[in-house]
């Protein structure tokens, strides 16, 4: 099945203790587009500005993502600039220039609107709404956000919450939007907003799944090595719904949740989408049986 | 097979959003000899003041430890005092009295020397070393230790390293005692001094071994409420060894740490050795099951 993702596409300009890059092809859309693209196809919304070449395109038409909804808007596209330090779990931002993106409103393609899963990438809450309300069509639909929404416009975001099924939120974000420092009573307020699924995002610390009253954990990868942690949520968020998009029926958010993770895990091995493009299914076939063995033990007797 | 564990006896004064306690039974050794106990027989090695009485040694002896190496000096008991606030995974220390425990000079006693299974828990890494010359006869050797020591007495703290079999460090203090913010390098640092098993200890993350060349990872549990931390890393320490110590010739480091999270995840659910007094065999092996349970999934195909 298809999924529509509707984001931002960026260039950022990234620092961590690994090197460096300017202006990388970068953004929550971009991020997703590209993990879930080996799963399930991809529909992209977004905005880029005049500076957005077709060579900037080639990463996601060789991910064969769709980018009928990708417009181009006079002036820049969205730059964001930050530095990691040795603590690659936070990101000090130097620079946001909204540019093109401050003025998007999302307009889905017509023959779009029935797209069977959705993906609000992390973006203004209204208009996370207003993309809900044009694809009536969607049989499955997931947000993700930022702090910056929750300080800002906590009710638009909790109507946001009413309307999907799976919510995708760190676990600073859901404490501050719960005002719950339980993690367990955390996930249950937002449960009780509207969302079936509470997916708690933990960096290098893995990820806590409560679906209705089970509970997942999955710890992260132990990597040797952390090139740009920049897109790891988005890459997830890409491997989570891309996995379930990929057969119908498909309800097991514990394997998603393994994939999401999988796809974080190999994010973060490079800057930008590095990593993604030359990674291959055999590869992710086998990090997939790594975290198997990685959380393996046997009964008690 | 016997553990023998050298460690702290103390009065602790604890304040959490749940509650507080005043001079309650606290201390390294304490925590750890209860929770071991439910796996294998314990001899603890510490001292107290005169105002330890025989109130304060039942709950010892009620779980059968071994309290012929409790010493008692003039002076007062050791006390700590301190609060945690919403962050429950560290605690603000209000007060630290040594008292009798300025003057600890373990002794240990002529027939617990060659104890199979010995615990080194936090205390001052030059006694340490000495506990290590005075149990000559021991199998299988462990050490924890903390910020402070790693601080003053960094060289004493790498010997004791290069002395034991496995070592119990938290996440923040493997990247303070290595300078490698990756926690596989950092484990590795630590594997060169000596230790075969590095067992990283992440609070309500969970926790992180790395066993020569394998690793093994199991989430925290996640609990509803958690009504006073304090202790939870000895518990963990105490069902760790006190699983392999309770089978000759056991070695699975795996469910050992599924077993000390267990007595972790219980420690934490009251203040001082509260939980513990009515614990069971049969919650022990439903929470073990809960684990198995909690990061379970299928295979990709």
């Amino acid at each position: 099945m298809s999924i529509l993702v509707v984001g931002s596409v960026a260039f950022d300009t990234v620092k961590t203790p690994s090197g460096a890059v300017e202006d990388a092809l970068g953004g929550s859309a971009m991020h997703f587009s590209v993990a879930a693209s080996f799963w399930s196809p991809v529909r992209l919304v977004a905005v880029v500005g005049e500076d957005f070449t077709d060579e900037h395109r080639r990463p996601l038409l060789a991910r064969k993502v769709d980018l009928a909804g990708l417009s181009t808007a006079k002036g820049r596209t969205f730059r964001w600039s930050g530095v990691y330090g040795d603590d690659l779990n936070s990101a000090q931002t130097l620079d946001t220039q909204l540019n093109v993106f401050a003025e998007f409103r999302p307009d889905i393609p017509a023959g779009w609107r029935d797209t069977p899963v959705l993906f609000l990438a992390n973006i203004d809450p209204e208009l996370q709404l207003d993309v809900l309300r044009q694809v009536p069509g969607r049989k499955l639909s997931a947000a993700d956000t930022m702090n910056y929404w929750i300080e800002s416009k906590p009710d638009a975001l909790k109507r946001v919450l009413g309307g999907v099924e799976i919510a995708f939120i760190n676990d600073g974000e859901i404490r501050q939007l719960t005002g719950e420092r339980n993690v367990v009573r955390a996930a249950d307020a937002v449960r009780a907003l509207g969302p079936k699924t509470v997916v708690v995002k933990r960096g290098e610390h893995g990820v806590l799944v409560f679906d209705r009253d089970d509970a997942f954990a999955l710890p992260g990868f132990p990597l040797p090595a952390v090139t740009d942690p920049t897109g790891a949520g988005d890459a997830f968020a890409g491997g989570f719904l891309g996995f379930l998009a990929s057969t119908p029926g498909e309800t097991d958010v514990r394997r998603a949740a393994v994939v999401g993770s999988v796809m974080a895990s190999f994010q973060v091995e490079d800057f930008s989408h590095g990593r993604m493009d030359t990674l291959t299914r055999a590869e992710i076939e086998e990090r997939y049986a790594r975290f198997a063995d990685l959380v393996r033990f046997s009964p008690l007797s």
